[in-house]
C-alpha cells in the first residue's frame, strides 16, 4: 500500500477490518516492521484523536513519530505553479513535500478545505501535490474532501459491535441497517467525513457487508461521487426506521457550496427518536457539540459508542501503517 | 497510585523521598516497567521545567510520550454540563478526556486557576473532571490551587543537601527551618505553588521532618486548608531568624481574590536579608524574575538551589510514573 | 566535540565529511552510542529542515528527543544582565539554560538576528549566554550570524556530487569551482547562511578543496571575517563562468545593517545565465521563493541539487551529534 487516501485504495474490505480487530487483540506483534522506520505527520490543521491515535499506532509498530505543525512551526505554503513568489507564502509544496519525504519513511497530512471554491476543493490539488512530490507512502490524516482513518475506524466499530463475527459472507441473513443522520451545527463544516462515510459504506453495502441509507434535509445532498447505491431520505424519523447504527454528523451544503442552510426543526437526535429504531447503537467521529448536533442523554446512554469509536482510531491507522510498512 | 495531585495521595512520606533520591542514582533501573507504556502530556496552559522534566522521567522509564498542547493544537474544552454547545466551545472535556484515556496509559494535565472566581478555581472542576472522565491514572502537572510535583521536588531538594541522611526519626535533634517567604511580583499570580508547598511542608511538620514557617504580607494569607500547623509571620525579618531554607515565591490574595494588593518595602530577598539566617540555602520554583522576586546576588551565589531544584523534577516525576506503573 | 557553531570547532575538515557519507551508507551503526541520551532542541524561531533533520539524526543515534518552542510554548527570556525583570520577559537566559541543561545531555538552539543593530546580533549574544550557562554540549540550529549545520550539509554534498572521491589532497588537478550567488528577495533576511557558506568554503579553499567566489551587486558585502580568501565579484556573468556549484542565496545588508538595497537587474539565477557554466549544479538552503530566487525551470530542472541538499542535512547533524556522544 503506497496510499490511504480512499476506500479504493484498500484492495479486501471484510479482510483489512479483521486485521485491525487482530491488532487490537495484540498491540505489540509487529514491533520489529517499524524498528529504524519514521512517521512524518504533518498538520496544516489542528487535530486531537487523528494526532494522538496515528502517533500510538506507529508507536505500536515500534516506529519513530516526527511531527509537523505547519501552521504553527513552519511556512505557509505555495500550492499554485507558475506563480512568481513574492507574496505570503514562503515555500513551495513541491519542495516542502520533497523535503519530508526525504526525512520520513511514511507521511501523514492533514489539510482541511477553505470552503470557498468548490472546485479548488474537490480537486483535492494540496493532497495530490503532496502524494505526488513527497516521493514516500502517504496517509490522508484528512483532507479536504475524505477522511478514510475515521471511515475506516466506524467500519471496524460496527464490526466489532455486531452480532456475527464477520459482516460478509451472510447473504440472506439480516444485515445492519447503518443511517447517516446530519445534524444542526452553528458553524460551516468540510463534508470530509459524511463524504468518506458514504464512500466506505457505499462499498461496503455493494459487497453485501451492510445497509446504507442517508438522512438529511434537502440542500444538504452530498456529492453523488460518494453516494453510490445508499437510500436518500430527508425525513428523519423513516429514516431511522429499524436502524441498527446511526452516525450523527453535520456537514454544510455541497450544492450551494460551504453555506450553512436552513431547515425545518426536529434534525437533533435524543433518546425519543432512537426509539423507533432496532435499539440502535449512535456514533460521531467527535468533537461533538453537546445537545446541538446530538443530545447530551444520548451520548452519556446506553447507546452511544462515541468513545469505543474513537478508541479503535488506533487499529485503523496502526493496519494502514502495517501494510506500508510491509511493502517497504 | 491512580492520581497524584495532593501530598494526600502519598502513603509514606520519608519512602516516597528516599525512592526519588534512589532512582537518581539510577535513573534506567525500571526501563522494562514502562515498556510499550504510554504517556499523555496534556497542557492548557504554558510548561517549560514540568514539560521536560515529565518527559524525561518517563524516557527513563522506558515510556513513550505524546504532548497535546490544547491550548495550541486542539480545541476550547467546555466544562459544565447542561449547556448547549453552541458557543465558542468545540469539545466537551467528558469526550475529550475519555477519548485522551484511550490512548494513553497514564495522563497528566496542566491547568492554571482564571483567577476571577475563587470558588470556581478551588473547586478544581476542570480538574476534577479530567479524572473522573479519562479513565486512567492521572498526574497533576499543576492545577488551580496545587502543584505537588513542584511541592514533591522541594522535598527531595531539602534531603538531599540536609546533613543527615533522613529528615524523618531524629527527634530531639536539631530539624531544619524551612521558612515560605513572599516575594513581590507585578502579575496577579496563582497560589497553586505556595499552597502545594504549605501542604507538603505541614504534613513533614506534623511527621517530624523539618520546622514550618510562612513569612508573608498582611492580607496575603493562604487558605488554611493547606497551611495547618504552620507558624505564620508578618514579619519577614524576624521569620528569617536561623532559617535553614527559605524558599521564595510570590502569589496573589487568597482573601481578596487574585488581587495584587499593596504591601510594606523589604520584601524582596537579598544577600543582606539572609545574615540572620543560618546560612541557608534559598529555593525558587522558577521562573523567577531577577531584581524584582529575588536579588541576582543571590540567585548567582552559593546559597542558591534553585538549578539543583530544578533539575530535581525529573526524579519527582519519574518516582510518581514508577508507582502508576506498578499498579497497572 | 563539546560545541559546533562554527567551521572553526572542526578539526579535519575533510574526515569531517568523510564521515558524514559513512553514515549516510550505514545510518543506524552508532545506536548504542545514543541509548538512554537526550538531545534538547530548543527553538527560539520557526524550523523545518533543521527540526527534522536533527530528530531524524538522533533517533538514528538511539538518541530520545524532547523539543521545546520557546516562542510559543514558552516565556520569553531576558538577556541582558543587571536588568530589573519587571517588564515582560518572564524568565532569564541563566535559569532557562541552565534548567536545561539539567534535563539533557546535548542541547541545540536556534535563534534568528533581529536586524536592528549590527553590532546586537554580530556580538552572538543569546547563543553565548545559553552556551556560557546550560552547562552541557550545544549545537547552533541557525544563530544570529551563522548557521554551520547547513554549510557543513554544503561541502557533504559537493563531496557527494564531485567527480572525485575526495576533494583535499588533488592539487594540480582541477578544484571544483564554487560560486555562491546572491539572489533578489522582497524580505530583509539575515546573513547566516552566506556568512556561514563562506565560512566554511573559504576554509576548503584554504586547505585546497575547491575554488570560492562569491557574485553580489555593490553594497552587500559580507562581513570580511567570513570571507577570507574568496575572490569576490560584482557582475554574476563574469563570476559564473566555468562554474561547477552555484550556491543562491539572498541576504540583507550588511553595511546598511539590515537594510534591502536598489541592486541591477538579472541577478535571479535561470536556465541561461547557467550556459556558460561547466554544467553547474545548482544549490539552496531552502525555502526557497520559486521564480523571486531562483527559476523555476532551474528548481525542476536537472541541474538542481536542492532536495538532495536537504536530505543531506540528517548526515551532518549526526556527525556533529556522534562527536559529542564520543566525549561525553
Amino acid at each position: 500500500m503506497k496510499l490511504f487516501s480512499s476506500v479504493k485504495d484498500v484492495n479486501n474490505l471484510q479482510q483489512f477490518v479483521d486485521d485491525a480487530l487482530a491488532l487490537k487483540q495484540n498491540p505489540f506483534a509487529y514491533q520489529s516492521l517499524g524498528k529504524n522506520k519514521t512517521l512524518g505527520l504533518v498538520f496544516l490543521n489542528p487535530s486531537l484523536r487523528t494526532r494522538l491515535s496515528t502517533q500510538k499506532a506507529a508507536l505500536n509498530l515500534g516506529m519513530n513519530v516526527m511531527i509537523m505543525n505547519m501552521d504553527k512551526e513552519g511556512w505557509a505554503l505555495e500550492t499554485e505553479d507558475g506563480v512568481v513568489m513574492n507574496g505570503s507564502t514562503v515555500e513551495h509544496i513541491r519542495e516542502a513535500a520533497a523535503v519530508m519525504g526525504e526525512y520520513c519513511d511514511i507521511l501523514g497530512l492533514r489539510s482541511f478545505p477553505k470552503l470557498h471554491s468548490r472546485e479548488e476543493d474537490y480537486s483535492e490539488g494540496l493532497f495530490n501535490k503532496f502524494v505526488k512530490f513527497c516521493g514516500v507512502p502517504v496517509v490522508s490524516l484528512e483532507s479536504a474532501t475524505l477522511h478514510p482513518l475515521q471511515s475506516f475506524t466506524d467500519l471496524i466499530t460496527i464490526q466489532e459491535t455486531w452480532k456475527t463475527s464477520s459482516l460478509s459472507g451472510r447473504v440472506g441473513e439480516g444485515l445492519p441497517k447503518v443511517v447517516l443522520a446530519w445534524a444542526p451545527h452553528v458553524k460551516a463544516l468540510p463534508q470530509a467525513v459524511p463524504n468518506s462515510f458514504a464512500e466506505w459504506m457505499s462499498r461496503a453495502q455493494k459487497e453485501g457487508m451492510l445497509d446504507f441509507t442517508i438522512a438529511h434535509p434537502e440542500g444538504y445532498e452530498l456529492a453523488e461521487q460518494f453516494t453510490d447505491g445508499a437510500k436518500i431520505n430527508h425525513n428523519l424519523e423513516e429514516a431511522l426506521q429499524g436502524a441498527d447504527y446511526v452516525y450523527v454528523k453535520n456537514w454544510s451544503s455541497y450544492k450551494e457550496y460551504g453555506k450553512v442552510l436552513t431547515y425545518p426543526d426536529g434534525w437533533m437526535l435524543n433518546n425519543e427518536k432512537l426509539s423507533p429504531t432496532n435499539s440502535a447503537k449512535v456514533m460521531h467521529c467527535l468533537p461533538v457539540r453537546r445537545d446541538l448536533e446530538l443530545a447530551a442523554e444520548v451520548l452519556d446512554g446506553p447507546n452511544s459508542l462515541v468513545i469505543q469509536e474513537a478508541g479503535n482510531r488506533v487499529w485503523a491507522a496502526q493496519t494502514v501503517l502495517k501494510e506500508m510498512l510491509k511493502n517497504s
